[in-house]
């Protein structure tokens, strides 16, 4: 089959991925495998998300941008699960127009990120398509031993939380579109939020100290905990009201009309990476100490009771959502 | 961006994926991480493999055999280097004729070589992409610490030995593209090597214990045997008229006229996923003894000396290739 890579394999590996490599796990690239030590104690995490041109990113995105958002989307799922990650291995699927150029702004975005994440490449493969570029990572990272936080440790009495602010990664999309009127320096804010989303590391030892259960926002709020509440067989009630705005995103809100569709939109965009979460009351006090050590937001949106299923409520009525997340496929 | 995904991420994942998950470490795919316990004394082994449709399967491949096709490439990887696969996790690219049978279709793959290879898989992602179909495999193995057997390891004096035969993978693809003439049977053969070829497994041990430096032949004999000589800055000699042939591709150059431009094809086209490797001499005995236990075929095909290199000779004289191996890109 047609051998088409405009830039090389091995070249691109040799020139641009091997210094991105661990200096002892990644092998230098060279080996066809990463090797990495055990560690007695400590358990391994493995996430793995993948991103496709055109469905998951923009065509307009830069590259630097989409590796970061790749590398951040996955420190996302370390950080709600209580993981301190360390390496990652990654998968390029290249189209047609990733010359050597678009591979170094690639990279430079990795580069960036590692050095901001403390994480190393410790393996992977690329490749050429036909078709729109597509990459896929798996971010590995440690817990102690049976500590990893699961979506289904919530019972009935726990509180919910969440960090920072809910709905600038869905402002974000409709900013990179062109679609948001306000003003320009909010706009880049919000677009800047969608293209590199901060994930939450920083709250990751609270959250395993301290989580009954707790998953990152990506699909929506609303829809990531209605998986939280399946899986645990609980009842989440939240009040949209009090789910936290930035200050871009209230400049958005304070500009809508129809208050209620207008939350309806931030709680089911998506592409938040906040840490979403349920604990014990009587742990309260102390997740809001380890917040506000890290100048973190932290807002307590609800509570779980028995039953099954998400209410969110409006002006104290339930709102009925037509579809309670992004489905990206 | 477009839902487009005519089959359902979370029907895909619980429907299909869930039943292949690890009852304990894939977490019921409920999780967005798989977590493994570290074992004391072992290192982890990684290795990641991309497959696009059109590049590295034809679109006439049947999915189950690109399932398995993309799972026994990742394993000869871990055969190569001496290690014993446990897990992986999996993105799959989901083009627009990927539907629920097409899907099915795939996961029975994965199912049969699950149960011959004693993996199972503990996390990935599935998106749909308006390109054509691609997948990517993150395999993950052990070996005892520090024994994993490298590409640099080799030294003047060692002998080179190869598993199995050589250039069915190229045959096959022959075959698959209607270009082979040869008996149907014999051209169904190497169309089923081609498709899902033999990772050499049972021979991981030995090579663990015994090879200095070994790759798995996936570009090409000589151009995974330059590989292995980079990395251990040696110089590798090999002859052309002993390296092995399968009944099939003996019956295909038995019809051959210019017998170096077949042995050529056949060293060069790559997809064998057999074993090159380096040992020492005194190994020879011993090695020879574990491939005729295990009724693997083990043949030895050069030797290791100064220099740099790769030398290929057919009838006493140096082969100059106008391109070592195959480049998917």
């Amino acid at each position: 089959m047609p051998a088409v890579d405009v830039a090389g394999e091995f070249e691109t590996i040799r020139r641009l991925f091997a210094p991105l490599a661990h200096p002892e796990w990644g092998r230098g690239l060279l080996d066809d495998v990463g090797v990495v030590p055990s560690r007695p104690g400590l358990d391994l995490v493995l996430t793995k998300d993948a991103i496709v041109e055109g469905v998951h990113f923009l065509p307009t995105d830069p590259l630097d941008t989409v590796a970061r958002k790749l590398m951040r989307v996955n420190l996302s799922d370390m950080a709600a699960k209580g993981a301190e990650p360390f390496g990652y291995l990654l998968a390029c699927h290249w189209s047609k127009r990733c010359g050597w150029p678009e591979r170094m702004t690639f990279c430079d975005g990795l580069r960036a990120d590692q050095k901001t994440f403390g994480v190393a490449l410790v393996g992977g493969d690329t490749v050429v398509t036909p078709g729109p570029a597509s990459f896929s990572m798996t971010l590995l990272g440690w817990t102690p031993k049976g500590r990893t936080v699961s979506r289904s440790g919530a019972s009935a009495g726990d509180l919910v939380f969440v960090t920072g602010a809910i709905g600038d990664g869905w402002l974000g999309l409709q900013g990179a579109q062109g679609k948001l009127r306000l003003e320009p320096e909010r706009v880049a804010a919000l677009v800047d939020q969608y293209r590199t989303p901060e994930p939450r590391l920083e709250f990751a030892m609270p959250i395993r100290d301290m989580a009954t259960a707790s998953i990152d926002v990506s699909d929506g709020l609303i829809a990531d905990l209605g998986h939280l509440a399946d899986a645990s067989r609980v009842r989440i009630e939240i009040d949209l009201e009090v789910v936290p705005r930035s200050a871009a995103g209230q400049a958005w809100f304070d500009g809508r009309v129809d208050e209620q569709a207008a939350l309806e939109n931030l709680v089911t965009g998506g592409d938040d990476y906040e840490i979403v979460f349920t604990a014990s009351p009587k742990d309260e006090v102390a997740l809001r100490r380890e917040a506000e050590r890290r100048h973190l937001r932290l807002t307590r949106i609800g509570k779980v009771v028995g039953g099954s299923g998400i209410v969110a409520r409006f002006a104290g009525q339930p709102v009925d959502f037509r579809r309670p997340g992004f489905t990206h496929g």
